[in-house]
């Protein structure tokens, strides 16, 4: 059965997912495809054979839709998501799940109230190999109990618009996912550090940063955000547990040796480092949905959590203290092996 | 479009196939199924909701079936590829094409008198990411002209039934395949040195085995077959050039560090090494005939020249002696970029 | 011209310095030897043949003693050095220099009245190749300015007299004394986190911790100190620069692939992993001195400035909070190139 | 007590060794020095206080020459290791023993009526670190019983005077000693292949070269000698045994992330892969001679098994075929084990 997925949201990663939907997962389609520009819909549709739709709410209407994929602008998230729900569709939608707290609780409440997980979250680095490897090494125990993880989330050069705000909500919130994710644990509080800034940055943003995260267990969070690092897109993650560590590897390339070294290329953007995670992500996404089953990837809690957590890392970093994580209880509904 | 695929012979690569054009690839479906134990077929095809035919020839007859997957014995590959030929239908042969250099040649012939290409001969190594990027530097003269490769080939173990031979014609196939179109290049003789054998192996069987190439540029290729080598599936290459070289990368593993010892490990067989060439090497299959394009990967020329390389190898591994490669000369049809 | 070198201690550290200079080292030779434990030094100074001097005062006095090598309980430290001082004899103390900062002032005072360096502290990392190159390439500007400095220092177990301060004051003092140097920089405060302790260790002791500090040009340096990590002694250091980084390199140790894994062995102490360095160290000392030198490795300044900075991390572990580092002015006897 | 070396050569070879034993090695003074060139013999003596002796027979009679170390043009080692000998004096000679197998057995012939081991070869190779844990994963089992060896010797450049018989007698021969050495087996047959040889190289000389060597147990050994590689000084040795591999480590060198890529310098000589062996190897030598011992680094023995091998490697290269080493019975003086 082939699933036929609508698409809110034409812009450069839409289009990427349009492409990935139509031509790399198996058993999708994508049938219709809205934007806020109505000509780029309709480009990008006519090009898949899809129905380009006024809008989000006509998408999602559509008997054509199965499920639909949110990859509009940030703040309309909420209400695309939340009218998924209230059309009872599947609904994939790219990080953040809503901009603020609030509109992810109000998500996560109707989820609940609608009984069955609608919702799955676009956080692409549990799909990835080496975090899943990882994974499996600490769900077995290879390295003991997790004390410390350190970590890194290097890109090349950001533009201008980027501020010292994104530094938590758009860039380690990927981090605060899958490290939620990876130790099974909560994240409960947030510092945030500012080493001397590079000079190659625009002068309003705050770069680098060191965040360090507390779990509930304890483990200690050490996340240097760096976006401006010039030499690529560079992600580092090691855990240390009471009898061992464990370190991400780096993506497998070609050593050339010449000149008077031996050269090894770094990737240059997420989309080159982790390209296969999005397609594994999508793949398992599109065949849960086809079996009929509830998506097992990033729930709305999870989304809710990232976003509370990165707000808390973002006060961490106007107030220059020690910022407690204040979250909600988890609803049974999200607990782990509930669904 | 879909491109709807028939596979000859449902063992465990055949299977697997299916999984693949089943689950992952994108625009593919399997109808029909066969094999010479009905009751396999039969079981196979249902579980795709495939017609199970009765043989080679009725599936490819079928006009549910735009390409056929040549997956059975390999002594049984010529008839179903000359009969897929026959029907004007594209064919993707497992390896070998066939088992003796005058039935691939008969291949050869009977697809330039059709006047396509219909034929792809399954090296999936070509379609593995690092021996990609090796290609481009050696493409790109980052290393020079190329003098000599150094190569591995191990296998963890392999049961009675492989014998000396296979070490060339099974094992060694793939490295002569993947060396002729890493170095545009032609292999021109063969020698095979045989060291102390390893205790841990059947007794009839010659492990390890080191073949010595030579291509019509003078490149020098050495490679190490090692099938019982206990510790893993391994596979090393090295390409040294006048200015540099190049090795292909070790598999993306994690770094585990515990005891005394920093711990990576090895992949234990060609599945989990290659599975990701095998899932890009049938998505760009499928995508090349569903555009209407004649297939772009390893041609009935190249099933023809591995199946002469090899044979030569098995000579000189008989003989002692350097052994001359006879091969015919390259038609026009089948020259680079012809096609 | 040979240096004869008078060792005041000859504990495990002492013995080792005395087999250095005795085997190892070129142009030195020990000529006196004290400990508290008359027996021990008696045992010490025959076996190479020196005089075995009552107590320090008496060693110090020797006129065969050109060069005090000070090995002995640290509280002892500071009045070996200034009696050395007091002889206008050069002396290298094992770190600490002493264990109070106002004792290291006093040797600071002592060693700028006598108007010429004459003392030396055991920071051998100065001496590791690499770092080395680490601070080579910094030097350079290859990673331009730098802003953080990623460390760990792991052993695999401590005995039950190891305390929580001592991870500062015996273990973190080898990262401040080399950061210090790497950077030509200043420590200017200190904040310690602590992570869930391990189970491995003794109840009493804080383990692991997470040193973050400051410098007065604003890189942050994060330490993880870990004791008891069970695997071995682990040094990382991993410097981030404004257009790189640069990262210690792991000792060179062969890769052996067995099992279903390649293993590289990791260090199990300090003395296998800094041997070299302790060797290149003790050389340049004796050559300087035998050439009528200043020593040129780290100054009574350096041990007073590691003493003082970490004394703040432990002023940090035990309040949780950031605490400045207050430290005398630079006398410009110390200044950098004035001697 | 110090042992007295008397130099016969004092070109860059010998001048780097006085050095060595003048500022590295402990126990150890040149006492004498003498060249063809007296000038130069002249410089070198007075820099270190040694006498400038007329010849190596004067230097050889010295009463302060305790030990002799030959550093001279190769034609000249058999005759003064001979002198040596005659006198009764332990003699380093660097390599070769001599050039000429008959010379080098005129030199065995004299220690054993002589009745004790004089003489060591200058093969450093045995004193690297990597080496020596090779040495012992290979006799400690981990790997099981060798099969095959894999190695590379690679030069940037070499001068015009480089001559194709100099590819095995002056480049292969440290790999002929160490492998030898390494797997305690005796190297019967040597071939030589000849790659498209590079064009950046003068004319006369072939190269790379592949020498093919098997063994007494039936080991087979690939060495890539390639002396005009650009890149750098490169020795790779990866060996393989019935249960596993073990590879040489690359020297531990900085991991420099800038550009768009992971950088780690090759080594561009000997002097900088090797220079600790080098000092490893004089201070065991040095050692031994003051402990009265016989010298236990490569015997006259493996001189001439070397320059046998090497000559065979010669004839290989020059006719193109499998040429067998033709070597004298291993005299029990030289016995493993036996002194
Ligand atoms: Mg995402
Ligand atoms: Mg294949
Ligand atoms: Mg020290
Ligand atoms: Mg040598």
């Amino acid at each position: 059965m082939t699933v036929r997925v609508g698409v809110i949201g034409a812009g450069m990663i839409g289009q990427d997912h349009v492409r990935r939907l139509t031509e790399v997962v198996h058993g999708a389609e994508v049938t219709a495809v809205t934007d806020l520009d109505a000509e780029r819909a309709a480009t990008v549709a006519a090009a898949v054979g899809a129905w380009a739709a006024a809008d989000g709410a006509e998408l999602i209407g559509l008997s054509e839709v199965d499920a639909v994929l949110v990859t509009s602008w940030g703040p309309t998230h909420a209400e695309h998501v939340l009218a998924a729900i209230a059309a009872g569709k599947p609904v994939f939608c790219e990080k953040p799940l809503a901009t603020t707290a609030e509109d992810c609780l109000r998500i996560v409440e109707a989820e609940i109230a609608y009984g069955r997980r609608l919702v799955q979250v676009g956080f692409m680095r549990r799909y990835d190999a080496g975090y899943r490897e990882l994974k499996r090494v600490l769900d077995a125990g290879e390295i003991g109990t997790p004390l410390m993880v350190h970590c890194a989330h290097r890109n090349p050069t950001v533009p201008e618009s980027y501020h010292s705000e994104m530094a938590a909500q758009d860039t380690a919130v990927h981090e605060i996912d899958v490290l939620r994710w990876l130790l099974s644990d909560e994240i409960v509080s947030a510092q945030v550090i500012t080493p001397r800034p590079t000079a190659k940055r625009f002068e309003h943003l705050r770069d680098p940063q060191i965040m360090l995260f507390e779990t509930a267990a304890g483990v200690r969070i050490d996340l240097e955000v760096f976006v401006n690092c010039q030499y690529g897109y560079d992600i580092q993650c090691e855990t240390v547990g009471e009898t061992g560590l464990a370190r991400l590897p780096e993506p497998a390339r070609l050593a050339v040796r010449s000149g008077d070294a031996t050269r090894v290329a770094v990737p240059q953007d997420w989309k080159e480092r982790f390209g296969a995670a999005f397609d594994v992500e999508f793949q398992e996404w599109i065949d849960t949905l086809a079996a009929g089953g509830e998506p097992t990837g990033p729930s709305s809690w999870d989304g809710y959590a990232a976003t509370v957590i990165s707000d808390a890392a973002v006060e961490a970093l106007k107030s220059g203290r020690v910022v407690g994580v204040t979250m909600k209880d988890r609803p049974a509904f999200y607990a782990e092996g509930a669904r």
